[in-house]
């Protein structure tokens, strides 16, 4: 992955950490339920967003860039269809 | 809520603030894709798990027990289909 | 669920069928990937839409309505902390 | 798409007509909520299902597999800059 690409990913995690911790202090203060499960929908579609970011970046340098410079070391070790297989078990899991 | 059901969402809560650190710690250690992805349908999953928690425990206390001990002051306010109606809005932002 | 609601679920219903043949055609036609997978997720977009439907209804009439007219036969033998179980189990099979 | 890849998604595009057609029939015959809910979430799972056959042939035989036989018409005029780009809308989709 390319440094701009990196810097944006890991800008995201932070901001998940952060509305993490908003929901652990939501339930420390014993806020309303309602207020907490939207702060939680609201988290759990950043970690999507992250995933998609993520899952784009992997085909773009280690699945369709296989050979290339940006290719991570543990792709260089697999074959195509065993680079797709791994992808479509990680959407499995994410659509489960 | 009562207290031993609150202890056990500021556990669920934790967990998933340590899950998302995990997350912060991979991408920083350029860690491979699929593994970190992984990761992040994990954190996914708890979110999605303490949400149930979450509801079940607002069904049981402020929609169900209106009028009982355990009510929030935010639910003592609304009808019972003003409740109803508010848990459908939370229900589509998680399966939207 | 008085007849209003019932049409309108009825509808729906329909509406996903009628999805669900459109996705067929476009198999057997073999059509574009992309374009049949945008119709995969208008077809799950729309049964997410009806399970939030069907399950306020249920909230209304089995859950709250406990002992109303509306009630199911199978509801009545329940109580209603066996109710909240039950919407549980449900929230878990969408959101797992 | 290979014919024993076409046969397999077609085969489950028709359980899911199947799946929806009872749906119908339950909702027509007044079934119980809770068991229509679990038919319309087993009917989202096997969509979810036939989306990720789809994306990862998709992946094999148009953005992979660009250049060679399998490739859709469509696949052919597009850069695999702009196939990875339209993978990742369809991620959203699914992922909203």
């Amino acid at each position: 992955m390319d440094e701009q690409s990196a810097k944006k990913v890991r800008s995201r995690v932070r901001r998940i950490a952060g509305q993490v911790a908003g929901i652990e202090r939501m339930v420390e203060d014993g806020r309303y339920c309602v207020d907490v499960l939207n702060q939680i929908a609201a988290a759990r579609s950043a970690l999507d967003a992250l995933g998609i970011e993520l899952l784009s970046k992997h085909l773009e340098s280690c699945v369709l860039g296989k050979g290339a410079r940006g290719e991570h070391e543990r792709a260089k070790e697999m074959t195509r269809e065993e680079l797709v297989a791994e992808v479509r078990t990680v959407l499995a899991r994410f659509l489960k």
